[in-house]
């Protein structure tokens, strides 16, 4: 079985998924009997388009300069292209604009109503417009897809599936890399909230204007794709009360620990209440992980809480969880 | 679409199973128009039959004292019936013989051979006999689900689906309950084995007699499942290296305690090789859960570690494990 691919975004994510089928191509066709033929790449400034499939390894080879390609097309754009291309899946990674959710709401948009499914790893479009995706999906009978955008290549959306005899009831999960990085040193080191916020900026770990993770907006966006999909809510990140961590200092850490609680950025769906803020937790809790990792707790009706822990960034992470996204799409099709 | 189901075991968990099923009937059929009708429910010393469907809350109402029902059928036997009852799911929750595992492996084999699917909750038929039940469900295109084997309803197993393209290389886990409750103790009040042994004895979470928990086997046939079923491999519990916890000290615990580590009875699956024994960890791993907890952390190619936790035993616990698989092999039915 062929499936036409048309990736839109060649930054870190989208190359490590171009990489991920080069190297998993035979696996994927021994295992799955699908062969996934990239024909289009596009960047903001231009494409690469191939029907009868690019060849990755050379696109892989060019690195940052796939542009000297010479079949690479300036100024073609995706939203232009998309529905002459006959592709099955199409898979968003352009970076988001957090306010209105572009270039990637379009890109979605324009997919489902070409009929193509999608698979995307960016989260802008999902805690803006969550409703408009879903019924947009259906109505053109397509499946969409979004593991990435929540903790990356943990499964926790698609957890729901190992779950549908049970019942989810409510949502506590560290969502957001960085904070958790910035609290966990400020924790076992005893610095201050500038000093921890400094050395995750030196590592990578925050960007330069970190302001999105530290106040608790990137953690948030997440918060609601799980309670929509988990808990079968219907909202938006204007819903959630967000409280960020730059005020937290280290007097603060020193006194819960005297009592063996910690302090963490919980994001918390519960009571048909979403919130994103600092929270004492006490040390022997599950959700107590160190360093950047993601935690993602789960209360059930019928069998107390299931907790999934894993990494919430990275290129091949991310990457992954599409590749998963992907999979899936194509089994379920068949 | 009507699903008759056949329940083979009416204790703890199979009791449960009827009460979900009893409790989520109208849910389940608005969300998966699917509705499971219980015809027949055996016990080792007879049977209730009623193609009709039986009438679950009477069931219920009568708790251990079903055999007092009118159409209880003494000495009738799930092997000689299962033939004749036209079951779609047959629903298997006997105790195992650990040795040879009896009953439950003939009922088993006997709904595979009637071209019935199976969900099964007790471990044995798959440690000892894995290949051959994959064989023959396969051979009677049969769906054949156990995730309430490993870790109850934790989806250890199902994980699987939601990370299809990636690769997991290796298992780390934690899966007898009773054992870690005991180094738990032991760990954070400095008591001997005995004593803890004693508690959780008292408390229930261990067995008069023990050894399969602390021994080290219980562990070590969940371990195989999972390494077969996520690495692919096909082993019994006798490719298992085991080694129990009853000669780990309070004095070992306190050596490790000094270098931040702590000891907990690890399975691993790794580099071909299953063993199942005492391992020192950092105290801040994300392996390092206490009480009766399950931890199984899945070493991924492309995203690191993936870490699952939850209640490893329970009778509400393995029933909603039941009920997914049940709800699982339906929807892909369709």
């Amino acid at each position: 079985m062929e499936q036409k691919i048309c990736l839109i975004g060649k930054g870190n994510v989208g190359t490590s998924l171009l990489q991920l089928l080069n190297e998993k191509k035979e696996e994927i066709m021994q295992k799955f009997h699908v062969d996934y033929k990239v024909i289009a790449i596009f960047e903001h400034d231009g494409g690469l388009i191939n029907k009868t499939g690019i060849n990755l390894q050379e696109v892989l080879n060019k690195g940052k300069d796939f542009r000297e390609l010479s079949y690479w097309n300036p100024g073609i754009k995706a939203l232009k292209e998309l529905g002459n291309l006959d592709a099955n899946i199409c898979i968003e990674t352009t970076p988001t604009n957090p306010d209105n959710a572009e270039p990637a709401l379009s890109h979605i948009i324009e997919a489902l109503n070409n009929k193509i499914n999608v698979v995307a790893s960016n989260k802008g479009p999902f805690y803006l417009h969550y409703e408009k995706i879903k019924k947009l999906a259906q109505e053109n009978k397509c499946s969409i897809r979004y593991e990435a955008t929540v903790a990356s290549c943990v499964p926790a959306l698609s957890v729901k599936e190992g779950l549908i005899g049970n019942t989810i009831t409510s949502i506590n999960a560290i969502l957001n890399g960085t904070t958790n990085y910035i609290l966990s040193r400020m924790t076992s080191e005893g610095i201050e909230f500038s000093i921890a916020l400094k050395e995750a900026q030196e590592l990578g770990y925050a960007e330069a204007d970190p302001t999105l993770d530290i106040e608790g907006y990137d953690a948030a966006g997440k918060l609601v794709i799980l309670a929509n999909e988990l808990l079968g809510w219907s909202r938006t990140i204007k819903d959630v009360k967000i409280k960020g961590i730059s005020h937290i200092n280290a007097q603060t850490i020193e006194l819960a620990s005297v009592d063996e609680l910690v302090i963490k950025h919980l994001a918390i769906a519960e009571n048909g209440k979403l919130v994103v803020e600092p929270r004492l937790i006490e040390k022997d809790s599950p959700l107590n992980i160190s360093g950047t990792l993601n935690v993602i707790e789960l209360q059930t009706k019928y069998a107390g809480p299931i907790i999934l822990i894993g990494r919430g960034a990275g290129g091949f992470e991310a990457a992954s969880a599409i590749l998963n996204d992907m999979i899936n799409i194509t089994i379920k099709q068949k």
